[in-house]
Parts: C-alpha cells; sequence; structure tokens
C-alpha cells in the first residue's frame, strides 16, 4: 500500500531540490480532456534537470509515495491523472523542454521529455528535415508523453508510430538510478529492448527525461487528393493499388464517411468541403514525392487506375498549397464536429486491413440492437485505425443516452476481439482502458506485464493505477 | 543450479512426446559457424507444433533443466550452441517450417519460427509483394532465429531491422505458458512492448514459435551504382545527399575499402571488379524507386550531384540486370575472401553516423600501436554499422597473433564505446560478448534487464549463460 505525499513528505523533498521546484497543483495538472477525471496531488514536482528527476523518485521510492508523471496533459485515456487513492505526487516535465542537440547530417534530434512536439518539428525543419509524428495536440503535447503513450497520428503509414521515430532514451527508473541510454544508433543489438519497453508503458515503468529522435528529408513535393469510393473495401483495395503505384511514398491515407461530413456541416460551416455533394466514402490521400515526380501528374494518374479498376468514381486533386492545406483542415476538423455534437461513446480501434470491411458491416446492425445512433467511422485506414465513434440520434443528445455507453462500448470491443483488433490502436490504456486490457489482453502477456512491473517497480509507486490495476 | 538432461529426465519428456520428437544432437546441432565453441546436450527435441514446444518447456521448468533454443544455427556470437554446464536440453524448430498464411491485400505473412529465410522471401514474392530482410545466410537462417537475434543484413536503412517487420509473435514463455500474439495489426497500444521485448532477447526469455510479418509493395524499378569517394566522410556526405535526393527509396549504402578488394583479388579472382584500378573508398548505392522515375537516370544525377559537390570521383552505373547483379556478388563476397584471408579479430560495431570518419582516423593508429595489421572496414554505412576487421601483416597467418586478439577487441570495443558507438551492431550479444555487454552496458540498463530476466525465466531455464552470465 503506497503512503500519501504528505506535508511531512513534501517537507524533506522541498529540503533536497532547488527552490521552486515543488509547486501548488494547478487545475492543468488535475485535468484532462474529456473531463472525465479529475486528479489529486499533494503537490507537483517541476526539476528542471534529470538528476533532479532521480531525486525526487529516489526520495519517492524511500517514502513510498506514488508519482504520476506528467507530459502535456493531452492524452485521452486519463494516463495523466490519478483520481483517488494515497495522495499522489505529481512529476511535470513542462520546465525540461530543452532541445539538446539536432545533427541534420545524421538525420538526428535530442530533445528533453517536456519539449513540444510543434517545437520539434519546427527545429526539424529549421535544418530542412522532418519530424513527422504529428497529431492534433501538435502544439501542446510534449515529446515525452508522446512517447510514454506511443503516440499515433497521421504519418504512421510512412514513418511509423513514436516508438518508430526513437533510437534512444534517457530515463528515470523506478529506483532512482538514470539509464543513460540516448544512443544515437540505427543498429544496436546490445541486450533487452528497454527502449521499446519504456516507450507505450504509459509512465508505469520509468519516467522518460529525453530523447533520440529520427529526422527524414523532406519530400521534394507533397500532393493530396480527396477521392470518393463506393465502398471501405474500394478504399482498401485503393489504398493496395496506391502503394503499388508509390512504394513507400504514401504519407497518409485517411477514411471519412459522410456522417462526419454532416456534422461538420452541421456544427462548423465554415470548413470547405471541396466535394460539392458529401459521398458515403472518400479517402483523403498524401502523398509525398522526390524531384522527378509531379504530385498532381502522380495522383491524376492514380486517379485514372482508380476509375479503371472501379474503386474511384469522383475526385479531386489539391491543384495549390491552399487547397492542399483546405483539405487537411476538412480532415482534422472532424475530432472537434464529433465534440460538439457530443458522442455517447467513442472508439480508437485498430484492425487486420482486411477485416475492415467486414467489420463495418457488422458493427451497425450490432449496435442498432442497442438503439438509433448516428455513427461517425473514420481514421487512419491505412494503419487499419478507425475511430468509430457512436452519437445519439438527431434531436436527442448524449446525456439522454448515459445509461447505454458501457453497452455500446461493450458491443464495439467485443466485435473487435472477435475479428483480431486491438481495443486501443493509439490512445493507449491509461485508466479508462484497464479493465478492457484485462477482458481482451492475453493471459500470458497480462502476467508477463504483470511480473514486468514488479520487478522493475516492485513498490508500486510508478504511475499507480495506469495499465495495469493496482496491486493492493 | 540447473538440473542436466539426464536419462531419467528424458525419459519422462520421451512418454509425453509423440516419437520421434526427441532426437540424438547430430553435429549440426552442435556447433557454430566459427568453430569457436562446441555445444553439449542431453538431447535434442524436434517440435513439430507450439503445444509439443509448450509441452517441452513445462517439463524442462518442472525438471529444472537448461534448454537452448535452436533456429538455422548461423549466428555469429555463440548464442546457439552452449558448450560446458549441465547437460541441456536442444529445442529444435526444424520442423516448425511452416507459413501459415499469406495475405498479399494486407501485406502481411504468417510464418513458423523454423522456416528458411529465403522460403520466406520466394512467398512474399509469388504474391508479388517483397519481404525485405537480406542476409549472407538467407538459405539456412530461419525466421525464429532472425527475430530472436534482430537480425540487421543490407536493407535496414530502407526497411529495418528484423524487430522493424515483425507486426506479432506467438511465443512459450519460460513457464510453458504460449503466447498468442500474433496481431496483424500496424497499431495496437494495449500494454507493454513484449514482442519487441522478446525479440532481440535471443532465446533467453522465451521461445518464439511463429511470426506475423510486415511485406512491402516491389519497386517498380532497381538500380545500382558503385561510387568512388575521396574519404570516408564524403561517403557519409553522399549518403545524405542521397537521401535529399530520394527520400525513403535508397534501399541499401554500402562502404567498401581498398583493402576488401584486394583480398577479394588475392582469394577469389573469379569475382569481377567493375572499376579497373581499386579504389581506397567506394559505396555501393542501391535505389528502389517506382513507375515514372529511370534508376540509371536517377543514379546519373545523383553522379553529377555528388562530383560537383567534390563528393565523387569516378563510379560505375549498372546497365542491366546482369550488372547489377556483378556489382552486389563484389559486395557480397567480401566476409567469403576475409574468411579465406583470416581474420585475428573481427568487429561487428556501429557507430553515431557522423563519428565514423573520425573513428576510422583514429582505429588505425591505435591499432598501430599493436602491431602491423591489414584493416578491412567495410559495411552498412547508412545504419552506422561497420565490419571492421584486422587481419595479420602480408606472410603471416592469424596463428601467429592468437595471443593479440583481445587486446585488439579491446582497443577497437573501448574507442567504440568512447565514441557513443555499440560493440554489437547486428550480431546480438550471444555468448561471445557476455564480458563486453557487462564492460561497456550502461549499468541502470543491465540491472533492468537481470531484473526482467529473473521476473519472465525465475529458474533460468531459457538458453543458460547467453546475454546475461548465468545465475549461480
Amino acid at each position: 500500500m503506497l503512503n500519501p505525499a504528505d506535508a511531512a513528505f513534501l517537507d524533506r523533498l522541498r529540503a533536497i531540490l532547488p527552490e521552486g521546484t515543488l509547486r501548488t497543483p494547478e487545475s492543468r495538472h488535475l485535468e484532462e480532456p474529456r473531463g472525465r477525471w479529475h486528479g489529486i496531488a499533494g503537490a507537483v514536482a517541476c526539476p528542471a534537470t534529470t538528476g533532479e528527476v532521480a531525486t525526487i523518485v529516489r526520495a519517492a521510492a524511500e517514502a513510498r509515495v506514488g508519482i504520476v508523471p506528467l507530459g502535456g496533459g493531452t492524452g485521452l485515456v486519463g494516463g495523466q491523472v490519478m483520481p483517488d487513492g494515497p495522495l499522489p505526487l505529481i512529476l511535470s516535465l513542462e520546465r525540461m523542454t530543452r532541445i539538446r542537440e539536432v545533427l541534420p547530417r545524421e538525420n538526428v534530434l535530442i530533445a528533453e521529455a517536456g519539449a513540444i512536439l510543434a517545437d520539434i518539428q519546427a527545429a526539424a525543419e529549421g535544418v530542412n528535415r522532418l519530424f513527422p509524428l504529428a497529431l492534433a495536440s501538435d502544439g501542446s503535447c510534449r515529446i515525452g508523453g508522446n512517447l510514454a503513450a506511443n503516440a499515433g497520428g497521421v504519418n504512421v503509414l510512412r514513418y511509423g508510430n513514436a516508438r518508430d521515430l526513437c533510437l534512444g532514451l534517457e530515463a528515470v527508473l523506478p529506483d532512482g538510478s538514470i539509464w543513460h541510454g540516448l544512443r544515437r544508433l540505427r543498429k544496436d543489438n546490445t541486450g533487452y529492448d528497454l527502449r521499446n519497453l519504456l516507450i507505450g508503458s504509459e509512465g508505469t515503468l520509468g519516467i522518460i527525461t529525453a530523447a533520440t529522435l529520427r529526422l527524414f528529408p523532406r519530400p521534394a513535393g507533397q500532393g493530396t487528393a480527396l477521392f470518393v469510393v463506393p465502398s471501405p473495401s474500394a478504399a482498401l483495395d485503393l489504398l493496395a493499388l496506391t502503394q503499388d503505384h508509390l512504394p513507400g511514398l504514401v504519407s497518409a491515407f485517411e477514411l471519412i464517411a459522410r456522417q462526419g461530413l454532416e456534422f461538420l456541416s452541421e456544427t462548423m460551416p465554415q470548413v470547405r468541403h471541396p466535394l460539392a455533394d458529401p459521398p458515403d466514402w472518400m479517402v483523403l490521400i498524401d502523398l509525398g514525392l522526390p524531384t522527378g515526380l509531379d504530385p498532381a501528374e502522380a495522383l491524376e494518374a492514380l486517379f485514372v487506375a482508380g476509375a479503371e479498376a472501379g474503386l474511384v468514381t469522383d475526385g479531386v486533386i489539391a491543384q495549390n498549397e491552399a487547397q492542399r492545406h483546405d483539405f487537411w483542415t476538412l480532415r482534422e476538423s472532424l475530432p472537434e464536429a464529433n465534440r460538439h455534437i457530443g458522442a455517447v461513446s467513442s472508439h480508437d480501434i485498430s484492425l487486420p486491413l482486411s477485416e475492415i470491411p467486414a467489420f463495418i458491416d457488422r458493427a451497425g446492425p450490432a449496435l442498432a440492437r442497442l438503439g438509433e445512433w448516428r455513427i461517425n467511422c473514420f481514421g487512419h485506414l491505412g494503419d487499419g485505425n478507425l475511430h468509430y465513434n457512436v452519437f445519439p440520434a438527431r434531436g436527442q443528445s448524449r446525456a439522454d443516452h448515459e445509461g447505454a455507453r458501457d453497452a455500446i462500448k461493450t458491443c464495439v470491443h467485443d466485435l473487435v476481439h472477435e475479428m483480431g483488433g486491438s481495443v486501443s490502436a493509439e490512445h493507449g490504456i491509461g485508466r479508462l482502458k484497464v479493465k478492457d486490457l484485462e477482458t481482451y489482453g492475453d493471459p500470458a502477456k497480462l502476467a508477463a506485464m504483470r511480473a514486468i512491473k514488479d520487478a522493475l517497480d516492485p513498490l508500486g509507486i510508478m504511475n499507480p493505477g495506469a495499465v495495469l490495476r493496482q496491486a493492493k
């Protein structure tokens, strides 16, 4: 059982840290975007150096006080707020924002965990390089949190998840030791993959303090199109066709449903719709091409090939950067429109690519047995990652259906699980999906996870209750 | 302390396995390519199913008998042979060679651990796809071993290491439980990354029995060139230039030194040298391009740009598939020529890319203090991975210098470590580099590795003595 971060503990901590490191929590330290949890804390520690992080973790371990690591606080599964239990200490990386090194010659950048994602993207751009991690929360999420949660986003198809963009980590482990693992190596087979173990562990195995990140050359030309497709199955075949035409050059392949466009018209009429009539299904295709290949020409050739194969029925190709921006604005406004409508239940799921059409076919009728809903199914089709969100019928509100949320979630997750999918594609487990993990997780994997947690954090002080239920 | 796989244990095991599963070890089960170790074993078990693997592991756990997992036996660091200690059981995956599924629509293939790498490559080619893992031992290594060792090879620059090519695993954990993790998902953030923990753990945390592998579209055109560069530093700048010209399309970028060409002329005169005079340094560049970009034209443009920048002084571009094959034969014959000459000490190292020129500048003089050597420094420059091999002076043999090997190795590894590099880039730790890992590994990481090993394999039965020293 953990001890609270009480006055005596905080006094001891204050005495061994620089003045101003220990602070009174502000509301931003205790809230999360969906407003489902409100965090508690004895104090928030804002260390300025890795050494100070280690001092804090050692003190918490000695006193057996829980630590909740905090990045930008943009996570959607409650990994960043502990709502009950013995008062924890929040450890915010907000003062560790330095970009330590930019090495364009080797396509590497080293940033502290508190660096804002947009600042890292800008630093890369400043040396004519690309850091491809791109999320809606670019401007406020922090790289340590992105890595702890293994963030996804719109460029995973081409560049991979956050874990694929990281070459090395510096981290403080639960005993307060510092792992100096800021390697700049593309190949390093010296022992177990501690880097990937910490990435995606959501602060339950240690605190990432800095990371070596991969940069990429910037494509010479970028092109974007919206293609109308007759069905999700056609969209999938079009994805394969696109990749066959342009292996390794497709940056994003996003599915957009009519329902999403209707929500946009209803709640955000200022967003431009490049296609006059909202189609049932369309895809946004984004290419990054080398010198010698013209993006518009490549997209026209793809349109012709897709139309000949019966996979595309209409479309628009961005003719300039302004249009490209419009297409992306449309795509990126979908989540905000969703928030205006108010989902009863939203799901961040992934499926084996070829199961997606069957999932969409089956999920609608299964949910119809629970009531009348509007469904907005959109997302990163190229990654098999759908945001499958269920809304009340027109004229009703989410408040009318609070009681149905669990049944809807179970219906969707059961089907996803049956079809070999994941109930958390890119958002993680946090506190929201601890029970889902227990329900759907492989028992041997769960046992291994518990053994690893107990081995690395025997006192259970790291982000208590996230990912794994807190041992009593 | 482990117990030997003695007659009583083997009798019990025989009784619970299908007839013919337990066999007498043949020499191929006890040897490794470099002849530095000879393995011991009570028997070799050749299970045909994952269930049989689990039965064997459970029995070994009950009796506390060590298990040495065996794939194709091609590893270069002795991970596959246990030379002393209580007689282990060898568990060979040689009968589990099935390719269970090929799913071209989603670019996925599922293979059992004993499948030969070349057979997987061929199965991918059969559906017009590419499985890009490519090693000298293609024809005999097995995918389970490739994953257990996180194999590298010539296409890492573009497609990543073995770990980057794997979406899911089925594995038997040290308690005999089966992890059913054959996911076909591109995104799955449900808990700790057990997949990457097992990959690269060299059989010390469990036995991989099957894997879901990523396939890729085949490039429309491939092109290969040999460019003469004035120095390793110029080679590095040329790498950056090549990636800027053709982002994501460079499949290989290999460094070749004059010494390697001289060894080839001396020991394998039948191998063609496309350049009349052996240059001090050259690079082999391999491109895989989409329709619309001509490989020869792209390489010519690169040559012009490289020459203008003073990075290329001469070169040949393959004009047809036969020439392309010749260029690659030259590259791939270098290790065999090395074996004919006989290295005193060879090193599989990696460095931060921008440190490579300085490393090459410093390593030669440092080694010269230990004697007179011929050095062949070649390898996967694009990955920062050098095979830095030290040979006796002309007229002498490795036998004349057996006593110098440790000093040479220490000299090279100390320098690599000092410069932020790795003493095992792609071959792993096995039994050869256990002491190196202890010497150069980060203490916090080593402690975490030991804790993980003890948590998942508390009896220490999995590949005893590999990666980590066997606990007494």
